[in-house]
């Protein structure tokens, strides 16, 4: 019955956001906005809506990796270091500059800088994917810079997290950082080639006739695990599943896991509503510092990213720029976890879980209008 | 975590049972009983991997539902009809001699036989699709006779517990029958005709390049939800679902569903081995009287639906038994009814699940000895 409403209301509201121009990852997010407690009420995170939301991000990722190639990807990192790194410096301070203005308190203005620094990559993912764009330099840019920023997201959370504790360990700090940086490079610059030296041996000895398949489900799994335990997150395992796998299987995998995906997606993207609590909007002044947070969240990833994809050219640094705006459940994972610690008050904790939710709403519209200009040159090209 | 380890060592095991010549689906199982409770206990069953077991048995019957087409399994209805009835009143009959012959009471004794009635036909629909075999006639009279035997276990079970009430009321019991009767009758009779009507009306009206895709998942979930409302199982809906759709949807939509059963089955057959719990085997005098209600659950249906189907053939009569076999999730349900209603006693609830959930690892093996002369024949013909 669940899985009939948000399913259905998810396809039928993106439908209408396609009929009034806009992307239909907006109507999916609304749909769980209206049904989901801000609005009727009908549905309300659980533990199964939970899993198959995470569950739709990761094949989201993987799905996309798979049209990836790591060679290129590569290519693309000197510059998506840049913008990771300048994509990070921008919001952390912005948000900090914001709470402090507002006469918070240094360690809970630092957490809040903190919770607008990771992107979630999933909702520009899903757009570009949507539309074909993915093997596009800027697109290239924006999944290289979103890794990147994610390694980068969780050592700005140890130092703020040490911070707020009283003490600055470098020890810990370094070590947090290694084991994810080691893990992420590894797979992104030999995951091909140890896949593709694998997979026929092994799918060699496998009789069942959709082997290769199963082989990908458990690299999926296997390294979405892995990466959790060096401490990324499981979308970024998944995405180099994804891209290790994407030139060593058969277009029928691709298209297994194309059905698995259109399943599971609108349960991330309504869950992203479903998210949204009507608390947030009970409190008119609460209300003004949370318009303006999101305001500071939006333009400084825009000028941040922008600015360290500048090389590019203009018009490519504010397609990135515009590509790194989403923080979605990564920023309401900080935000946890500083109510958590006691470090940030529940009015803030609800402000920073409205802005992160709805940057993802902000961003698809933002999207279409900078890459619209490059749609009729890509459709004069092979979609792959 | 947990997903990867139940999809890894299902696959693993499923293989490993191919190796010896068994369906995999055994080792699929028995890699639950090996990772749950029974043995390891390193995975337990919890919301997230019911939710995922439920759907996998849903995508299952769906798939299964998409192969088959409407007018031949009304073709078989008749003899479908013969199998269903004999195959509810003998294991219905043999249940309750049994527990009466070692002493229990009227009404726990009815509960078991009641138990016994349901086949889940998930089990034999995975062994049947995996070999191609789903268009076989004796694989749709055991299909029909699947559906029919559903309706007849709930007017069985609502016997029972007005029974085990103290009264009978007859009016109450002919509006549980009326309603899923319908409900079977009409979408198995009309729904083909009318998706057929209504698919190319709506999908003209929507943009987004999967919508058939979209469209069959909302008939898929919306006609489980009023299967369940109905009364009878979800599974019944689904199986309507993919049939009213097979004929309708393109090569594509097939293809996409096929990606998400394949993810999801391993999670169905793995959680009815998660289900089985050490206790049963704690007290011998229990474990016997266990084995002897296994013995009557197998050979009752082999012998009720092989009666039934006797017009067409000995061969294809022991295949419909044999498939008829499997009661998995559906005896399980019943049991806990019976739990929960203070009819069943905690040993006797043991021993029936267990029964129940072992006829799952009975079936396959035996299905695989009674389809084998005909895999010869089969492979000379194509698959569709």
């Amino acid at each position: 019955m669940m899985m009939l409403i948000i399913f259905a209301s998810a396809k039928l509201l993106a439908e209408l956001a396609e009929k009034l121009g806009q992307p239909g990852i907006v109507g999916e997010i609304l749909a769980g906005v209206l049904i989901g407690p801000a609005v009727f009420g009908w549905i309300s995170m659980n533990e199964t809506i939970g899993a198959l939301s995470d569950l739709g991000v990761m094949f989201l990722l993987f799905r996309v990796g798979l049209e990836v190639k790591s060679s290129e990807l590569l290519d693309a990192g000197p510059t998506a270091a840049l913008v990771a790194f300048a994509g990070v410096l921008v919001p952390l301070a912005g948000g900090w500059a914001l709470m402090t203005a507002y006469g918070y308190g240094h360690a809970e203005s630092l957490f809040v800088g903190a919770a607008l620094v990771a992107t979630s990559v999933g909702i520009t993912a899903q757009v570009l994917s949507a539309k074909g764009m993915i093997q596009y330099q800027a697109s290239q840019i924006i999944l290289a810079a979103a890794v990147i920023d994610d390694v980068l997201g969780l050592i700005v959370l140890a130092i703020v997290s040490s911070l707020a504790r009283g003490r600055l360990n470098a020890g810990e700090i370094a070590l947090t950082a290694i084991l994810p940086i080691v893990f992420t490079f590894v797979i992104a610059r030999w995951g091909t080639h140890g896949v593709r030296r694998a997979v026929p041996a092994v799918e060699s000895k496998l009789s069942h006739s959709e082997a290769q398949f199963h082989l990908a489900m458990v690299l999926l799994f296997g390294l979405s695990v892995l990466a959790l335990y060096t401490g990324v997150a499981a979308i970024v395992g998944a995405f180099l599943a994804g891209m290790s796998l994407g030139e060593n299987v058969t277009r029928r995998v691709h298209d297994l896991v194309h059905g698995t995906t259109e399943l599971l997606v609108p349960f991330f993207l309504a869950g992203i509503g479903l998210r949204i609590e009507p608390s947030i909007f009970a409190n008119p002044s609460i209300l003004v510092l949370g318009g303006i947070l999101l305001l500071i969240a939006v333009v400084s990833k825009l000028i941040g990213c922008g600015l360290g994809a500048l090389r590019l050219g203009r018009r490519d640094a504010i397609r990135v720029g515009v590509g790194m705006i989403p923080r979605g459940e990564v920023g309401m994972v900080v935000a946890q976890l500083g109510l958590s610690m006691g470090v940030l008050s529940a009015p803030v904790y609800g402000i920073v879980v409205f802005t992160a939710l709805a940057t993802t709403l902000v961003a698809p519209p933002l999207l279409a209008v900078a890459y619209q200009d490059l749609k009729a040159e890509i459709e004069l090209q092979p979609a792959e």
